[in-house]
């Protein structure tokens, strides 16, 4: 195939459309390429756009427009913490399918407020549109006290730290697919939790904010999202599977048999979590992140268990489309 | 039919949404409710956005990729620009079908380029995701030098302004969707470049930002938005039909009975234009603005032919769907 007639990916694209954009404004310190853009006037905030789109971010029978409106809202927010930013203010632009009702937007909204509340974030305006399908697409600009905090940065002989839970989410999400969500556990419902009510990890973005070298969130799988910090920084990031192994959570762990998938690799290339991964110096290393790897010179992401090491795999696509 | 079960409208939801978002912040001026949310850090800017959405707001045979980026690129930064802002910087979120390809996006972007630099804004970053049919949601930045101009503040004595051309673009929609645009008239094409590349006002917005009291942009027709302008200023509008008539471009005039309407219906009804219309005080009238109309007491939009007055009927709604 060429490239005039490849079928469009959701990550093919972004280098055109970096090269294509590019451009010099004294008011944009940071555009295409990283987390969320950065505008300066003279407080510093960041501002980033994400969307949520029926039968291919989730389908209605997995959780109520409630939890959507929230879920959506947390991982377009979790896209500022991730550099650091404290949300501020945000715009929803939400496509709706006809018969869809009144009712209906209001339980969408409800949960957006509730998670724009739960991170001191106003909804300052959007946009409604009739379409095919639903799909919620959400702006949020954030404060940011000094710098953002950028995937590049890493440098050699930082520690890879990991702020938040990684794996439980993609666990809920294949219960859901699975039609296992009825599983009584807990250990399902903290998993159905994590999917459905996912939490930006702000207070960890701020408290890494003064201290990392570089960070992201981890919306497609630890191994994908790693791998964009180790291009952006020039370095190799490797992954402590031990370690991480011992960061999983217990439901996770108890889970994953009955989904017939490693909790490892749910974690590696799972999605759905909005952890923060970042990478920065031992003696800085705040309260809220644990050590899962590290980084040297080299290129690639990693994957080291005892004496043996291997090239982790590419990250999640949204595959249900 | 209650509101539980009421299907959605574009236009009915707006309040309820402004009541659950309704939230103080020192860092957010205005919210929901107006073309767009004004956030203050030092300097103020504007912020905004909206919508393209396949099958509702255009159809692919009707423009080229291009077109397409370009139109759905301006229609956003209208919103800042009728604040009376200067767009600075954008965030592009799209929604592409399956099939959709690199090659196309490139082109979409394209326009989206050629858009945003004929408005001095930079792109800074944005969102793909798949879904079952293409919607570009584009959210615009803007900056305001001193107060953003609102629908609200047109006092009794104002004059009512037009900046920009009105009924052209639907005009050009209306050729379309007749399938008339193969008509080889100057005046057709200039219909169809009206709706395939709408300007947002920007030189307009400015030179009215210091002097008027109120402002908005028509997206659903002059009739619709002065509407709004009544409402939230809580006075009447009248809309001389002479004076529009002496406004309208000469290519409008000559295409209306081909395409079986009036020129003066699409001009209050039509929508597609991103001309301003505008309330202030004779004296300060800029040289972009023209009178067509007045602000007196009272309530709501009246159409004035000689010494006949009738009140405007309400706006468009995009119905392709």
């Amino acid at each position: 195939m060429t490239a005039r007639t490849r079928t469009l990916s959701e990550f093919s694209a972004i280098p055109q459309l970096e090269a294509l954009f590019r451009q010099a404004s004294s008011r944009v310190e940071l555009g295409i390429g990283d987390d969320a853009a950065v505008l300066k006037t003279k407080g510093r905030w960041v501002w980033t756009v994400d969307s949520a789109v029926e039968h291919v971010h989730f389908e209605r029978r997995w959780l109520s427009l409630v939890d959507l409106g929230y879920r959506s809202f947390q991982a377009a927010a979790s896209d500022v913490c991730a550099m650091g930013g404290a949300p501020f203010a945000a715009l929803s632009s939400v496509i709706f399918p006809r018969g869809f009702s009144d009712a209906e937007l209001r339980e969408l909204a409800r949960g957006q407020r509730a998670a724009a509340r739960s991170l001191g974030c106003a909804v300052v305006g959007g946009n409604l549109a009739r379409g095919a399908e639903l799909s919620i697409t959400t702006t949020v600009v954030g404060s940011v006290q000094r710098r953002p905090l950028l995937r590049s940065g890493a440098r050699v002989g930082d520690e890879l730290w990991l702020c938040g839970e990684l794996g439980l989410a993609a666990a809920g999400l294949r219960l859901l697919q699975q039609r296992k969500s009825h599983l009584a556990s807990r250990a399902a419902q903290s998993a159905l939790r994590a999917f459905r009510r996912p939490r930006a990890q702000l207070a960890a973005g701020l408290q890494l904010a003064p201290v990392a070298h570089a960070a992201i969130d981890v919306s497609d799988g630890l191994a994908g999202d790693a791998q964009h910090i180790a291009r952006a920084s020039n370095v190799e990031v490797s992954i402590d599977l031990d370690a991480l192994a011992a960061a999983l959570s217990p439901a996770l762990i108890a889970l994953a048999p009955t989904l017939g998938v490693s909790a490892l690799d749910l974690a590696l290339y799972g999605g759905e979590d909005y952890a923060l991964v970042a990478a920065g110096p031992r003696r800085a290393r705040p309260a809220a992140a644990r050590v899962i790897g590290a980084v040297s010179k080299g290129r690639g992401v990693w994957l080291k268990a005892g004496q043996s090491r291997q090239r982790a795999r590419g990250g999640f696509e949204h595959s249900s489309r």
